[in-house]
């Protein structure tokens, strides 16, 4: 059997919210069942009509062939303790957070050896979170990438693919520790640049807000959309991929220590050069369908 | 006489080309003239009827009231040089560069006393450049800010302000010193950051380019549209706005420090404070009107 028949959402954020959407979408018939630690949270879920909202996650995941851990990184040993004994054999366990290494860590030895656990992360989200943040098309496009142990079983692999493809994701395996290397590059370390620029800029008494706010246009505002993103989700991540962000830290700071000082010494062709080799990237990213052309990213212009 | 009966674009990229558009869309009358040092850029122009194209700047300031210099920081002093014969008595002279100390000290002392130079700065622009890349709502909405000498006709500010909001901008005025330390902070910095971050991406050689583009959506893409921008216009941005640059990267570099070291001691409570701060600005910013609520800046799912 390929798909699945009852799929168990453990955390109720904007992924799990999606993952509905896109499943009624597809027309899965797939009973749906899914919990959240805060009562609002599961309330807010139950009135979006995301499946049956249960107050346990060991009640949501009881008969489900998949079960899909959308809590905060540093939340999944927990959950995983709690549902454990209450998985049903041979379901398939899957979950969408950022790092892959220290999940597999905290989520692997507390799983019985009758499920097959196949760790994942759809690149995909926005600045909003909670139930009423979620969409259909959020993962039209956008990549999924599994990184299942060396043991894994193809046929679950297989059936995970599937269910990522028919939500509109793209589907890609890889080791886990060379996804967080790529993630703290494509994602990591921009998340944590976005936030202390953004806190500078929050910091500055000489600059008021009003003028730092009004004045964000010239390129600053491209900071405060990813710096907006959930500060619980975003701390799990910088705790748990330590290793690979203070790398790809060590060489950002590297190079702009380079520019800084072409900058102080008024050497032109050294920021002339970095800034002609950057501009490729963007060509790239929008050639593989990873972005739009449009100018500001199609942004409407407003009147007052 | 409020409004201008001829208008010079000393320079033809995006800003210029925008500013025709917008006049045009305004229904202004006002005779254009313009003209670039590079032919194919001239003839680009001249085919998309931004207005009467000259191959001098001399030729284009000719009877003149008002003459907007759209050429890169570093380009103005050599314009100013060019037209300053050819002005007339009491034209208004402006300019649209990011950096105005260094813009006012290479061109104020070059111009006759027989003209007014009221420097100015629309906070508006695209990754793109070039003459095709203007559009009539550029600056819709947008902050144009006047920077003028405490000599300056309070009539002439008038009339340029007046000419700024027909095209659709807000307009403020502030102390040349001010606006270059506001825009390290709002613009040059960030652009700095990004230029930095995807030149890092792009070094990498244990992370294939191909996986950099296709995984981008996880942030990064957001840094490479302000990292697509024109080299010379930036290169130019640094090295005449030096000294506010240098001081906001001090204080950028301080924070990141900062929080590198909570990654690594593992302080998650000083990272999520950090993190939570920073959501309140991006709220302020949609207030203001300076940005879309939309996720994603409203970027339209795509399928492949």
């Amino acid at each position: 059997m390929i798909g699945f028949s009852h799929v168990a959402l453990i955390g109720l954020g904007l992924i799990a919210s999606s993952i509905s959407h896109a499943m009624r979408r597809a027309g899965m018939t797939a009973r749906i069942t899914g919990t959240a630690r805060t009562e609002s949270t599961r309330r807010e879920a139950a009135e979006l009509g995301l499946g049956e909202i249960t107050e346990t996650a060991a009640e949501a995941v009881e008969g489900a062939d998949l079960v899909i851990l959308c809590v905060p990184v540093g939340a999944m040993a927990a959950v995983t303790a709690e549902i454990a004994p209450h998985l049903a054999p041979g379901a398939v366990v899957t979950d969408v957070g950022s790092v892959k290494g220290a999940v597999i860590e905290a989520v692997a030895p507390l799983l019985p050896h009758h499920v097959e656990f196949i760790p994942g992360h759809p690149l995909a989200g926005t600045e909003h979170s909670g139930p009423s943040a979620g969409f259909a098309e959020l993962f039209d496009n956008r990549w999924c990438l599994l990184t299942p142990g060396e043991d894994a079983d193809p046929r679950a692999v297989a059936r995970l693919r599937a269910f990522w493809e028919s939500l509109g994701a793209r589907v890609d395996t890889m080791d886990a520790a060379h996804h967080d290397l790529v993630l703290a590059v494509t994602s990591h370390v921009p998340h944590l640049i976005a936030y202390t620029m953004v806190g500078v800029a929050d910091d500055l008494r000489r600059v008021t807000s009003s003028e730092v706010i009004n004045y964000s246009a010239a390129g600053f505002r491209d900071f405060t959309r990813i710096a907006a993103s959930d500060p619980t989700m975003w701390r799990d991540v910088f705790l748990s991929n330590k290793e690979a962000t203070l790398d790809i830290l060590g060489r950002f700071t590297e190079e702009l220590f380079a520019l800084q000082r072409a900058i102080r010494t008024g050497d032109g062709d050294h920021l002339h050069a970095y800034f002609t080799r950057t501009r490729a990237i963007r060509r790239g990213i929008i050639e593989a369908g990873q972005d739009t052309p449009a100018p500001d990213f199609g942004r409407v212009p407003k009147k007052a």
